[in-house]
């Protein structure tokens, strides 16, 4: 007997398919061996040696050995450039306006073969640096109405370049399902006085079926009604709806939080894909009660099919509990040795 | 320099990264040779012959030759399942109910060997009948509030069973994603007294320049804001917001428009794997006249990465009109000819 469960920040019922229920190792990515790459390839273009001559940098944490840490650049194939102007066209139904905006990409480390799982944690925390470095410039663009930061990790995550990277998007106009849960947001706080995720947080902390990793400053959990098979959310503690509002010492503990439970999944699934992204309410909306900024990370061990796309509701074939229990089971070994090369 | 365009119905602002954009040939399954595959075969569970004891049929159309043209059936390992009770349990953030609804498999034809793009139109038709009729009696379930009719083609699509199948999900819940675009056409509807639907079919068959196909009483065109490549809408020319609504003669002029279409992505892209799905209005709501009922189609020619889910925006990399013109421009072979085995 499968179970619907309702995520009440994304609004939507999930079918907990129960019937069908897999053992979270199931779950692990059988088609990859995880093959040793090379610490810097020729035709990498974001491998040190190989940058362009430096005109679409926009940030840079320099390193006495290799020149740089952490690099953020302009996309050379940019989904939105900065270079526009901000028109809007309006003719009947069709509503047109021109793609201004911004899109970089950060080069998380000089190193071709690595990746967050594998990091030390200052490495990880000088890539969060750079993001809020950008966002906090990015910002004040007054185009700017929504800032995006995301990973794709892997093929199937969208990713052909393996260079670790990520990348921010920042788009002129709110996203549809960003002003929609929002709106769940405000009405949960108007009916209630609390911010909805702080009592997520709350209660999650409470019930401990589902954290899986937490700091003095993060929690990370698989949600009661978690959308797909492993599907993790990365919260503060400290209520801010918005990433550039991160201390340096937060900066510290959200880079431990992320790579233990990167590496978690690393571990236990065998470097699954895997995307993630931080949400941050639009910029107009900085410091508002109702909204809480968190990391969604999405690993790409299913599919979606007919009935998502036809529906917008989930099946999901992992029990968010067994797989919270999965993932607190895993060893993280020492990164620094598997980094001897 | 890129574009945003807004879908009315879906409600989003989708990026069409025109510089970023391939030719459309350039979307065509290239991992792909179509190879014959047998007509029957011994271990497919829908093949002539392998039917288990006929418990779970729930409607056959009979054929003198084979035995049936169309079958219906219980899904084996339901998502949602009619023998739970419907109950309902609300602890403060966690709201969760039994998994009470109805999944079956439609197996489309008696051959293995066959897909919608291969069928005459008749046996087209045949599958449209047995859809009609298994959503006319789900419907009277009372704890059935939505159903929604789809088809995973291709294992990018999410299935790995070859022989040609859809299914029905029919959900005790109305989606989230349902609830919210029905909000939107109430809107359209109270602001301009018009179906956005009826006024979108009509727009675009004024501007003629994205639709691909249309017969007497179906138009099927790629929408001005395609959220994605070769995203196609069929909608019926008669205003009607539920699927079990068509009549006998909609149904052959449906058949016809659907098995063109898909016969145009498959002679035009090598038979690319992907999804169809029909909306129709929450089961309650029949006879709206904001609603209007459609087929999506979503060829899965390219994949979701980090910005899509972390912001429920979408990038195209196709230009829609030009996917329009490489979609007419495709001459489709007699399929009779390519039967012969």
């Amino acid at each position: 007997m499968s179970e619907l469960r309702q995520n009440l920040i994304t609004r939507d019922w999930v079918i907990i398919a129960t019937e069908r229920a897999k053992r979270p190792d199931k779950f692990a990515n059988t088609k990859k061996t995880i093959v040793a790459m090379p610490p810097h390839r020729a035709d990498c273009p974001f491998c040190v040696g190989n940058e362009e001559d430096g005109t679409l940098e926009t940030c840079r944490l320099t390193d006495e050995h290799t020149g740089w840490k952490v690099r953020a650049m302009a996309n050379k194939y940019p989904a939105l450039s900065p270079t526009a102007e901000r028109l809007r066209i309006s003719s009947g139904i069709y509503r047109t306006m021109s793609g201004i905006g911004i899109h970089e990409v950060i080069v998380e480390h000089p190193r071709h073969d690595l990746t967050t799982a594998l990091l030390t944690v200052e490495e990880v925390a000088s890539i969060l640096l750079v993001y809020r470095q950008r966002y906090l410039e990015i910002r004040k663009y007054p185009y700017i109405e929504t800032i995006v930061i995301f990973k794709n990790h892997g093929p199937t995550a969208g990713t052909s370049l393996e260079h670790p990277h990520s990348q921010i998007a920042a788009t002129p106009v709110v996203p549809n399902q960003f002003r929609r849960r929002i709106d769940e947001a405000i009405r949960y706080f108007d009916d209630t006085g609390e911010c909805l995720f702080c009592r997520t947080l709350e209660d999650e902390l409470a019930a401990r079926e589902r954290v899986i990793f937490e700091s003095k400053d993060f929690v990370a959990c698989i949600p009661f009604a978690a959308l797909s098979p492993f599907h993790i959310w990365i919260f503060p503690r400290r209520h801010s709806s918005s990433f550039d509002d991160i201390t340096d010492e937060e900066i510290i503990g959200l880079a431990d939080t992320l790579k233990t439970v990167l590496a978690q999944l690393y571990y236990g699934l065998n470097d699954p894909d895997y995307n993630y992204s931080i949400r941050s309410v639009p910029t107009a909306e900085q410091g508002t009660k109702y909204f809480h900024w968190y990391i969604a990370i999405i690993p790409r061990v299913t599919k979606q099919a007919g009935f998502e796309l036809g529906s917008g509701m989930f099946i999901n074939s992992a029990l968010p509990e067994e797989s919270a229990e999965f993932l607190r089971s895993i060893k993280i070994p020492d990164d620094l040795n598997l980094r001897q090369t």
